[in-house]
């Protein structure tokens, strides 16, 4: 019953990326270190450029923009000490991670450090904050009556994105903030440490930026690109940088660092060999000992690349369907993001084949290489800015290309709600990977394992978050986006992410060894991805499904209710209603399922009334988006999705309410915040309402 | 050498509308008053919505929204009194206007007020501030001397809009506000009074909003409808509304509030007759006299009704071409906005007949019933809010149908600049309206009437400003709009809009004794309306015109560059260039002629590439669109046209630009004002450039 029922086109892409291409394609943009602004990441970006076209794109070009990166000093570098009470340092933290095997006489590995944090050098007592989350530092405040204002905090990795916790530490007072990996969130049970096994060595330690600007790219061109001529604020009146130093260390430095003070609830304690007290400060004999960071990374406005290339609709030129993934890495970038880029590599050869053979697709398709995503999604956010007024008028879907594997289990997939019914129906045409599930689809496989929602007609598909390049696309720019990758167990498997995570253990042979020797998993990750791209970029209607937006909106409004229902006095003190908001839902869900009745009789001869229902779809996802941004994050301005203001890997719905709702527990004028939940409430239903509206006969 | 160029269509509209039926048609809607919110505005709006229908439109709904509105109180009228030293009322203005002759009978006319003054009784001397305008405060100050904090200012009407007039006296510190007409602005030399001439009598006064926030409609619902669900600000957060009393008066009254004081300047002086002292207060015997301002207005949410009527498109129904313009009036409305209104119910007339006759446009048109335009656009722009999301994928263009004539001597139009050559080609096939220029085409009539600029090649066409509800559609969506009016002569009448403007005397006799006692200059401007309309609606190729687009763009860049050179030396200490700007004009310049070349061979059968190409002429105008909105004005969001911060009614091209380039002189900080110069050539640049990419071939 739906518009991507019909069988899938005999040009279909998904059967050509082959395992034999993945493999060298991986192993040839893995050798070196390539971080963003680095030459060397332009070296690659020329490659890749070079081989798009002689793949067959009509179009390839180099798209430079100047923005804010961060980078240690090389001079001074960063580490963490223990110092007695003379001043003197009487433990260092390392100051690199050790090289693996093969890589000995590689140069420019940039060792383990925080992108953005402050330069400083602060010294005092440092207080240990689980993972740093609101709930955490709620925890230490109201139940262990600790205060962190002018401490150092410790804060393991793991559960949310870095940036907020070093976020949640700055609005606590903290002066610095390390953070740590520990073994219980980094070292899967039973399995060795690289190079034996995929766990994280104790000397390895977690790179990343803790850069918390919602959605801004380069932080000083806020919603411009970053040209030469663009006009750039100055440092300080960024919003979103830290005002502390960060740093990361590996859980062998950590183990050092281990205070006094209270004894905390066991989900805090990890599996160090310490005893997690909170602190703060040392205890016994160290009682004097304090901690001292030394951070001395510079801010500096770097040229970065992307590369963009383009196969030009044969019908449609004027739709876009875009497949970007990013390049830069922190060190040699094995999972991230070389197994995708290898991925958007070999899509982008296939397509190539099929030009050759004489196709070409309906509506144009824009391959896109991003550079410094690692430091805030800037390649893919400048690009975004610089086309926003061609991607809001053309722009059909984007399909995100970041690490094609963080585990080797079954599949995950994030996408807009109108994707599932597209996501389902490729699955299913496409076979699994796994050794013994010859002749199981991808889809059966996937549904088979994930067993820790089997009560469900259909593998479960998660909103879409932040933290990869989708972001200015889907949550800025109202563009249906989507990304899938091959993921872990997650009911066995409790360690975040993967454990070599931005780590310099992140090579050719992890995945080559470990994730996915057959490079199977990869090619079926390239099966969906090209999937997509192709059936957006040629379904004569779009493949996109308003009855799932709807079914998906009714759900996000049922579990906001909920939330808002367990404060029931003060929703009838405040006469808090949600009708408005179910009625906007009820409309939206009629107005799809009678847009989908009008869709069975379309006459598909005649172009016009075609282009007329394909807009409508194109342009429902944009219909979402209200260019009054939520409140305090102007480039977050989907209203029924945005990164959670708590953890900006997760995907919030309904987000402008569930803000309004989380911050009344914490309001000092209940009833002001319960008015600004109203205020929320209303602007969901208008949207959604609204939303609706555009799927009705157009005059 | 333009795509309208060819001849205009057979069954073009513009020939039909009749002045036999457009007297009539006036004449029934000017019998009673229709102030917004009022019962007999509702029963206007029924009979127009029925009539619509009966004409032959496909659909015809009410749209009703609730907004602030703003109303005398009744049982506490409004006055200002001159109190003496024991506070006794020596002098009180008059509680209304003479009613004129064959009104005696008629209640609800609303005595002379300013809708959404705040109440009060201030006490205190008079200033007297010229227009009101910046440089009028700029002047008391700096070269009189005088402080008005805490006094209340006595302001003539004209030159500027009356908000920004209330909101520099806010500023100045005023704690009221009197505004008065003076007969050199609203006495036309040689006329007489109304009802034996056109010009205004020493008792009438202008009504009018003094709401100044800046595109955003109902005052408690920016940036949403205005919907019974809707959340609704408090008043005191509402940003905009005065908080100080306004009152207007007419010149009899006037005469009585004479102040002592200084001399002003003779540009200062009007033609009442008393000698133009500054004050502050009274002189001589009258020294201890004070003046005080009795005023009751309320605030008070009220349901308007604007009437949407649809002839389906039937080619494009989703393409929309508008034809909006009020209904509400502050009394009859005899010119504002009756005259307007006769001729879009004649133009509805006459595309009825139209489409009885087989025809229907390739586009959809909606022709609108705008309610509350003088309490601060607010039917047009709830409606906008409301349907955004359409409008902005959707909407081809937008024509204003305010008050049709202003005078009796020639056109004036103000449109965007891809508009131009659409005005130029259609006044060409109409007809002068004016006595003695039989077989004289419009467009020469205009050109030669038009003397003080008769070097043109071409009779000039204005920037819009605001002061209608085009605002929303032009300004904060970036449709392409125009309005078309009939006007006084610039040259010789010197007074301000036309003398009787928001008074009682604003009669259907006033236009059938005086304006246009034939109706024929009604119909040239309904023939203008409607051409634009027609055109919008049925050309195969949209009849926008990107060159031109292009010319006015290098005009403006021109004319902020000599601005800005006004400062040599800071320009250079600053490093201020506007390289990228006249570089982005240039690439646009470069994309617009190629485009134009491109659509020269355009294979006009294929429908795909000619819906692809007008979907690029169409969006052009969304292109310059920036969703940051203006600084301090989130509602003003075109780069290229604004309202100017001085004067709503005139339009200022790159206005962020001007506005930074106006702060200069008066910032404390001038090496902080000119970066602010800079980042807004840097966002003009950008935005023009984007735009310019628009018209690049899709893919």
């Amino acid at each position: 019953s739906t518009s991507t029922s019909k069988p899938i086109n005999k040009h279909d892409a998904t059967a050509s990326p082959a395992t034999n291409c993945l493999h060298p394609l991986h192993r040839k943009f893995t050798r070196l270190p390539h971080l963003a602004g680095t030459e060397q990441n332009l070296r690659y970006a020329e490659q890749i450029g070079k081989e798009w076209l002689e793949f067959g794109l009509d179009t390839v070009e180099m798209v430079p923009y100047d923005v804010l990166l961060s980078y240690p000093n090389k001079s001074q570098p960063n580490y963490i000490s223990i110092v007695d009470q003379f001043g003197s340092e009487v433990f260092n933290t390392s100051l690199a991670e050790p090289v693996p095997e093969g890589y000995e006489d590689v140069s420019n590995i940039v060792p383990p450090y925080s992108a953005f944090s402050a330069k400083g050098q602060p010294e005092g007592d440092l207080v240990y904050v689980n993972y740093g989350r609101t709930e955490d530092f709620s925890q230490l405040e109201k139940d262990m009556g600790i205060n962190v204002t002018g401490k150092i905090v410790i804060i393991r990795y793991g559960k949310i994105f870095r940036g907020n916790k070093v976020t949640n530490a700055m609005l606590a007072g903290a002066k610095g903030v390390i953070l740590f990996s520990d073994p219980a969130d980094y070292c899967a049970v039973g399995v060795q440490s690289y190079p034996h096994g995929w766990n994280l060595p104790g000397g390895g330690a977690q790179r990343g930026n803790i850069f918390n600007m919602n959605g801004a790219g380069d932080p000083l061109t806020p919603g411009y690109p970053a040209k030469e001529y663009t006009y750039r604020s100055n440092l300080e009146n960024v919003v979103g940088l830290p005002n502390i130093p960060v740093h990361p260390i590996g859980y062998n430095d950590a183990i050092h660092l281990n205070m006094g003070g209270q004894i905390p609830p066991n989900n805090w304690k990890g599996t160090l060999d310490v005893s997690y007290r909170i602190g703060p400060g040392f205890t016994g004999d160290f009682k004097s000992q304090k901690v001292r960071m030394n951070i001395h990374t510079n801010n500096q406005v770097t040229r970065i690349h992307n590369v963009i290339g383009r196969i030009r609709g044969a019908l449609e030129p004027d739709r876009y369907v875009i497949l970007g993934g990013h390049r830069d890495a922190w060190v040699f970038g094995g999972i991230d993001p070389m197994s995708g880029a290898a991925v958007v590599h070999e899509i982008v050869r296939t397509f190539g084949l099929l030009l050759r053979k004489g196709w070409r697709p309906r509506r144009t398709i824009i391959f896109a290489s991003w550079d410094a995503e690692e430091f805030g999604l800037q390649g893919s956010t400048e690009w975004a800015e610089d086309n926003a007024k061609m991607l809001q008028e053309r722009a059909v879907g984007y399909v995100n290309a970041d690490s094609a594997i963080e585990g080797m289990y079954t599949l995950r997939v994030d996408c807009t709600p109108s994707l599932h019914t597209l996501v389902y129906d490729l699955t299913k045409q496409i076979a699994s990977p796994e050794e013994g599930e010859e002749g199981v689809s991808l889809y059966e496989s996937w549904h088979k394992r994930d067993n820790w929602t089997n009560d469900r007609d259909a593998p479960r598909i998660s909103k879409l978050g932040s933290g990869s390049d989708f972001e200015a696309y889907f949550i800025r720019l109202g563009i249906a986006a989507a990304r899938a990758r091959y993921t872990k167990n997650k009911e066995t498997e409790r360690y975040s992410s993967y454990p070599v995570y931005h780590s310099v253990y992140e090579t050719f042979e992890l995945v080559d060894k470990f994730y996915d020797p057959t490079f199977k998993r990869l090619r079926a990750v390239a099966q969906v991805r090209a999937g997509l791209i192709f059936q957006l970029a040629e379904s004569q209607l779009l493949p996109l499904d308003v009855n799932q937006y709807a079914d998906s909106l009714g759900k996000y409004a049922q579990s906001i209710v909920q939330l808002a229902q367990r404060h029931p006095q003060e929703m009838t003190k405040y006469e808090v209603s949600f009708d408005a908001l179910f009625s906007a839902v009820g409309n939206f869900s009629v107005a799809a399922r009678d847009f989908h009745e009008r869709l069975q009789t379309l006459n598909r001869e005649d172009p016009m009334p075609v282009r007329v229902m394909n807009d409508q779809l194109m342009y429902l996802e944009r219909a979402f988006i209200d260019p009054m941004g939520l409140p305090g994050r102007p480039f977050y301005r989907h209203v029924i999705f945005a990164p959670s203001s708590h953890n900006k890997y997760a995907g919030e719905s309904f987000p402008g309410i569930y803000d309004a709702l989380f911050d009344i527990k914490n309001s000092a004028d209940t009833a002001k915040a319960w008015e600004e939940v109203k205020h929320q409430i209303s602007i969901a239903a208008f949207t959604v309402h609204a939303a609706g509206m555009t799927l009705t006969p157009p005059a």
